[in-house]
């Protein structure tokens, strides 16, 4: 078995090999620099993890792997047009740096791109990867509709906010997982197993992110707290809030919320004061280590695999877990 | 064989038997919206056409021709919102009625089922669609680019804007016959013909509408002639009447088409006078005359199909290039 440096190594040169350039090179510069960035390439990772873990031939898998990566990338520049996103990873955005037209564009090629790939794989389980990217592809796109939809909505529920943040996200992790162990030749049950606990993995990520964004130690994260306070992001934090609140804060929540974004640190420290009056940070940080705990007794108790093949998949989400950036 | 008719009428009925809806509802009304627009449904088309043509089953054919039909939707979608058209088909366009987040996330969505629909075809053949598929939908992009990249170049030859239409609009047309041979089971060279023959009426059919724009009869046309002169679009005629231009009337036509977009009739009457002065109008109709018999005299000459099995897709192009909207 691989660890996981030889597995991000194994994806950092394989993706370093892959061209993508063509013309116009209007069209596919753009490709190039978002895909040149070195971020945490998580799914990719995450893919062969799964592969591995089943005995399978993680140089077969390296193609839906990237397949991922590329589409995962594509929903970001899109997302960024929808947010007006200047920056990413620290750096300009397509949509900064070449227009909302280019971003379109490039986005649409690097979606086909994605597919693609997944036509260069084996053809005993080609069809299969393809349902299963095609699959997830449509719930992301609902899930980013969904999240554009919350804006506009004052009656979000917890329950409508989890939705959301599984389709957006949580469901790619449960995929490429899945699309690892089709490859690695597991059986149905084995992929139902590993894809809910990406699912699950996914969700205690995100949210995770949402109290990163109001607690993290702002020299470890790398940029100012707040940041969806200031933006009126209705994260699962401001929702858990308005469910706890009485009258009088619930009325200031919302008002705060429906203040112009923008910084304000004074808008920040009465929106924390809500949130810690009602312990919020205590109670979703909670719910996401029984999310966490759950998903991994999922692995542990259900899949019918050596421990030992487990360790590096356990140990990698756990790393993920412990993040604080 | 079928007739023209027998095959729009099965289109028509398979398409309106199809659900584009889901959820969220704010990401599949648009679809549902545009897909049930009735318009030529010419890819489909020719898509089944060709099938027939080398005596396949057209039943087989349906799922690639709705997805060709889906995939033509998208690129539509997407071309809107770049365009900031607020009018498609006479009707308001996705992202007039629902805003451009919704148009990206909408056209995304459609890509995909596009790509999904391919799923659903026979394993015989399912790979050559995809593949052929993906090949399309790359080149549709870099065509739209070229389009985009342009608008701000003083410099484009005539060469280059037949490279454009070919790729934004012409392959496509090659591209779903090639799927209907495809999936009829002809041999490779067969579909290379009716591949050519169908990027060659697809230039043809592209450079007529560049004609329409200026000289169509205006009660059959729909809409007032001199859009393209009002919106500044470097049409081929204009490209064409600039490479024939002597000093003055080139320089005035650049001044010309460097005014404000937007209806002038001053303007649009200018513009026609310098193309008359070179016999534009006659000169690019006999390009495209000559583009058309060459496709013609391809599929008669090169194609070792039975003559009258030729004859529905010979009188469905003739039909088409004799159109005067």
């Amino acid at each position: 078995m691989y660890t996981i440096d030889e597995i991000q190594k194994l994806i950092n040169d394989y993706i370093d090999n892959q061209k993508f350039e063509g013309e116009p090179k209007e069209l596919y510069a753009p490709i190039e620099y978002i895909l040149r960035q070195s971020g945490k390439r998580l799914r990719p990772t995450l893919c062969l993890l799964a592969c591995d873990l089943f005995g399978g031939n993680i140089e077969e898998c390296m193609v839906p792997a990237v397949a991922a990566e590329i589409f995962h990338n594509f929903t970001l520049v899109h997302d960024d047009i929808m947010d007006q996103a200047p920056l990413r990873r620290g750096m300009e955005t397509i949509y900064k740096k070449w227009g909302s037209d280019v971003a379109i564009l490039s986005g649409d090629t690097m979606l086909i791109k994605a597919f693609q790939y997944v036509l260069n794989t084996d053809n005993k389980y080609r069809y299969e990867v393809f349902a299963e990217l095609c699959k997830v592809a449509l719930e992301v796109c609902e899930g980013q509709q969904l999240d554009l939809n919350f804006e506009t909505r004052d009656d979000v529920t917890l329950k409508e906010y989890l939705e959301m943040i599984r389709l957006k996200t949580a469901v790619l992790l449960g995929s490429v997982l899945k699309i690892g162990a089709i490859v690695a030749g597991a059986d149905k049950k084995s992929q139902d197993v590993i894809y809910e606990f990406g699912v699950e993995i996914g969700m205690a990520f995100q949210l995770q992110d949402d109290i990163l964004d109001c607690y993290a130690d702002v020299d470890v994260f790398g940029k100012m707290i707040g940041g969806d306070i200031s933006d009126n992001k209705k994260t699962y934090l401001y929702l858990y809030a308005l469910d706890m609140a009485i009258d009088e804060d619930e009325k200031e929540l919302r008002k705060l919320f429906k203040m112009p974004k923008g910084r304000d640190e004074e808008k920040i420290k009465k929106v924390l004061e809500i949130y810690d009056r009602y312990a919020v940070k205590h109670e979703v940080m909670a719910e996401i280590e029984e999310m966490f705990d759950c998903a991994i007794m999922r692995l542990v108790t259900e899949l019918d695999v050596d421990a030992e093949r487990k360790n590096v998949l356990l140990d990698y989400a756990k790393y993920l877990y412990n993040r604080n950036k």
